[in-house]
């Protein structure tokens, strides 16, 4: 964990990806890339428009995360990746010194975009802010990954809504495999630098067999589950990581797109799965969530009114060493900006203190005990205050 | 500027001040308090709810801000003046380390209340929140600010609209006098807290005049100077400022209450004052102005939106040495909170850096030479992208 930035010699290709330990199916890793190391299993905060909401780029690494990741259809539309690359790419430009990874663009065409249209070639599409007409083919979506000068490209998929025919899962699939080929040779490899893949076929096992397989073939430095965290839940989720897991190479990371609560990145954990992102505790954050040791809460809520309590005894953010719940309850009712700052500041601390124990849980041969020990306690409560939506849309 | 923290030795009741400089009518001062020193001439970000909007208290004291202001009235309405008292005073509710002076809440009745009326008695008032009645007299304001911990006490006054006929300015100022009184009696003294008297008497000279001496007769800690920067004007104020001055004791610290633009600072330091507080650092962080050696900027111009130039380059704080205007400018657009952090972080250390040049000066003997070159800059222009009231309105 004491890694110095850059130690490991990296591939002339690619990234490269140790594996450092194994317990059951949970995996103890560690990515090498151009921007310094990301100790696996990690949970990436997302910073949609080239901010993590609410927090500096130096409070985000205080947090212990070490990977951000941005969203290209935001940062297509504005500020242009054009931009972005006259200005000397995504980590220089919002100040973040780690490894970036980011998306395809291809879901958030699929929720936020207007006038949609799929086809072989890519998607076209009409800007949310101005209307303007857009296509997103695999070329382009790794063009602009380039452009940003992403750590981590992903290759453009095609993401069906939940539930989905079968037939629709598939055709689906099969055009996001074609995709993936032809992102592969968009991509221009450089050292530290990496391309995932992206397994689709909605809750079909077989699909998603196929689907990884066909990657496999293709061969990426790293392999995503799309397509799930779209509402199919905890349970189908687990049989999909399940029947797919299995099919990818030991020596790459595995990347589960959009997840999730604590409860999911501890038993995605337990499937084998090395990263993760999600807008959950940003947006929490900023919504008054917290999630705690003690279980999820509502700031808003008039109990903690007169409580003087941290947030979460626990906890060494700042949130939790400098103030009362009381404080925080405070300015959640004053509408104050610091509100937002301090919650999300500690939510991201949550999750980054709860990938650190797996991390240690794993490296010491005691992940199935910690497992079992979060499942019961009050932090694993599935249905919380803290509620809301678990899936990866985007951070608004 | 090196001293300890409580280093010098304070009186048994009130505050220390000690006059360390004189070059013409501008003072260099040190106020030592019961929670840490004060180098004057001060400027006092605003934390009107128990917060400086959109900044942690460990950044506003990055600053260089040494005292923060708090908002009565927002205070006694929510969260409550006996729950801050319960939960330890506001300074240890909002983790401000250094002292904090809070008005007295009668500005701010006259300016957000409803229906209120001024009688001997005080004022009453429905709360803007929601709708309950309200007694803010001189004994409930001063003992409010008790329960707040306040290092500084302010007296309750009545500050009238401008422009106000002579009568009207001369009723508030006598009835403000007959209040100082009461507040003076209702405070209770302790080592290193003070109670500030405020001069009233609209623009009219001998109105001041007989407040001025009236408020010394009293005897207070320090003395404000209340109804300016309510749309007076900077020649008239400065006016005002040279008929009050000279009737206030030397050795005791002279406020310009809810002052000013940068300009408007400098132009009243050399008229001898020494403190200040404004929201306009901080409103217009939140609203894309930021004050630079190059004078105002509006940063969601689209000028900005390749320029990868520090926003001020001569200045340290993190949003000019972390980022180009370019970012800026993208959160501006993109109404990213982070915007308002930054551009927030950087006005208060712009405001600060000039008070801290201007002590330099003083120290220095070289103030005057200071002020003209203050005054040919860009920084200085009157009117200017940034405009805005430089008044002392609520921070909303």
């Amino acid at each position: 964990m004491s890694e110095v930035r850059g130690g490991p010699v990296l591939p002339d290709r690619g990234l490269s990806f140790a594996l450092l330990a194994r317990d059951g199916q949970a995996r103890r890793g560690r990515l090498a890339t151009a921007h310094g190391i990301v100790e696996t299993p990690a949970f990436m905060p997302v910073g949609t428009a080239a901010t993590v909401k609410a927090m500096t780029p130096e409070a985000v690494a205080q947090t212990g995360a070490q990977i951000v990741l941005g969203n290209t259809y935001h940062l297509m539309l504005r500020p242009g990746a054009d931009r972005i690359r006259r200005l000397g790419g995504l980590r220089k430009f919002m100040n973040w010194q780690g490894p970036v990874l980011t998306d395809s663009g291809g879901f958030q065409v699929m929720s936020l975009a207007d006038l949609r249209k799929v086809t072989e070639e890519g998607v076209t599409f009409r800007s949310h802010l101005d209307g303007a007409k857009h296509l997103l083919s695999p070329e382009s979506a790794v063009g602009i990954q380039h452009d940003l000068d992403s750590t981590i490209t992903m290759q453009l998929d095609e993401c069906v809504a939940y539930p989905a025919p079968e037939a629709e899962a598939e055709r689906a699939m099969e055009l996001s495999l074609r995709w993936a080929a032809r992102c592969k040779a968009a991509f221009r490899p450089r050292a530290g630098y990496g391309l995932f893949g992206i397994v689709q076929g909605g809750v079909n096992p077989t699909l998603r067999h196929r689907s990884a397989a066909g990657l496999v073939e293709i061969g990426f430095d790293g392999y995503a589950l799309g397509g799930l965290a779209v509402g199919e839940g905890l349970e189908l989720r687990n049989l999909v990581l399940d029947a797919t897991v299995p099919h990818l190479p030991e020596d790459r990371p595995r990347y589960l797109m959009g997840v999730g609560k604590p409860v999911d990145l501890v038993e995605s954990v337990a499937r084998g799965v090395d990263m993760f992102d999600c807008v959950l505790p940003t947006r929490s954050g900023r919504t008054s969530q917290a999630f705690t040791r003690a279980g999820p809460m509502n700031l808003r809520n008039a109990r903690f009114a007169d409580d003087a309590e941290p947030l979460d005894p626990d906890c060494a953010c700042p949130a939790c060493r400098n103030y009362g719940r009381a404080y925080l309850h405070h300015l959640v009712k004053a509408k104050e900006i610091l509100g937002s700052m301090l919650l999300t500041w500690h939510n991201l601390t949550y999750y980054q203190d709860l990938m650190r124990d797996m991390r240690q849980a794993i490296q010491a041969g005691r992940f199935a005990s910690f497992r079992r020990a979060f499942l019961d306690s009050p932090a694993a409560g599935r249905e919380t205050e803290a509620a809301g939506s678990s899936g990866d849309g985007p951070e608004n």
